[in-house]
């Protein structure tokens, strides 16, 4: 590592790189670190060279998604965090790839958004939300850090997609990783708040195995129908090693 | 073709061999021929020796589906059909296979199908449906036989569920087959009718294609969530020859 790289950290911490974007991440084991979940909605997300966007993080963690996304999309981003940890180390690797003229940091609840967020103010929005609902009988990670991340204990898939939406202008793009368990629950609670499913894409970790990822682009009042199921992703060959087309999203072509 | 086989045939008409199932269909080009979909929905369907299963076999065409299921499933079979030629062509094609013992042939308007099946008695409900609905601006086929097999003139995709619902026994199975374009439209109006949407398969037709049919299964009455999305299947090699998958479909292993 770079010894000026070094300065941005904090105990615990480590930099990791996603050598296909050539952009540097903060991470902390203790705390969070991007999956491939982040790779993969980032790589789903369409490019848009429009630097008048206004785009959208939510449920941000240590920024990595959008951070994927720096030389895809030309806009402003903004990055929504609950917890103050994670929104700290978001805020030292913007700083750390001298975005800050693009990027902004809010550690927020995204129930309070609208107090620093205008409603139909986004083109985009982008959200990796806790995948799993916070049941009295599910096992939740010791670490909070962790079970904020990955349980719904402090937001909702509802919740979610009602900021999601409200967060749009008409016509904006709503960008979401979420479990193929829950497809039926997602693509209702989305219509529901007038965000009209487009295009999934289905995540599946080997040949021969069920999805555990699904990727979906919503059009905010979008017409119903025509939904498009694109290509599958198969990440892993039988051997273990990734795909093709996983290698590029990892380390470029 | 056997001479003793083509005393089973009218006017126009052929018989075509599904090699991997042994089994004949009477097929006309100007009124009905099976196609991929009906080969792919009787492979998806879970096989059950249970021989006193009652299972239906809505807007069943010229059969083509549920007698591919003749060594699958055990039980007794009824095909629904709503088109007199249809319904001719389905009822000798099960003399034509000898399964008169475990099969027969209701030429009726599903609307109207509560007069010969009673609600709640079905183990297993097959449904291959009009996938298109029926706006005054689409293209329909001139020949009438097609235009109601292809567009929902007859019917429709909530009377289809609606049907296959008031069928189903408790925790009884539907599976259809259906344009992947309306996947959410298919969820909602499902589990608004009591069909918890279980399994699902896509179907590409050929590599980096966006899928053109997928493939569900339904539990009547069953829990929400824990939606499995299986392997995709690609139904072509890039060189337009069938894939391994579908090759054994179509002729065996």
């Amino acid at each position: 590592m770079d010894k000026q790289d070094s300065l941005f950290l904090k105990d615990g911490e480590r930099i990791d790189q996603l050598y296909s974007q050539d952009v540097k991440i903060i991470q902390s084991p203790e705390v969070f670190s991007f999956s491939l979940d982040a790779v993969l909605l980032a790589d789903f997300v369409l490019p848009s060279k429009k630097s008048g966007y206004q785009i959208i993080d939510l449920c941000a963690g240590n920024g990595a998604i959008s951070l994927f996304l720096h030389s895809k999309l030309a806009g402003h981003i903004t990055q929504v965090e609950l917890q103050p940890r994670l929104a700290d180390m978001a805020t030292r690797s913007v700083l750390l790839n001298k975005l800050q003229d693009r990027y902004s940091v809010l550690n927020l609840d995204i129930a309070n958004i609208f107090t620093k967020i205008r409603k139909d103010s986004a083109d985009i929005v982008i959200c990796n939300p806790p995948y799993f609902t916070d049941l009295p009988t599910s096992k939740k990670n010791p670490n909070q850090y962790l079970a904020i991340a990955r349980h719904e204990l402090t937001t909702n898939l509802e919740s979610v997609l009602a900021t999601m939406s409200g967060l749009l202008k008409m016509n904006g793009r709503g960008y979401m990783v979420h479990r193929p368990e829950r497809l039926a629950e997602i693509l209702q609670q989305a219509i529901s708040h007038r965000l009209m499913p487009k295009r999934i894409r289905f995540i599946y970790p080997k040949p021969k195995r069920e999805a555990n990822m699904v990727l979906i682009e919503f059009i905010k009042d979008g017409k119903s129908g025509g939904i498009r199921i694109v290509p599958p992703l198969t990440i892993s060959k039988d051997n273990n090693e990734y795909g093709p087309e996983m290698q590029a999203m990892l380390y470029g072509k």
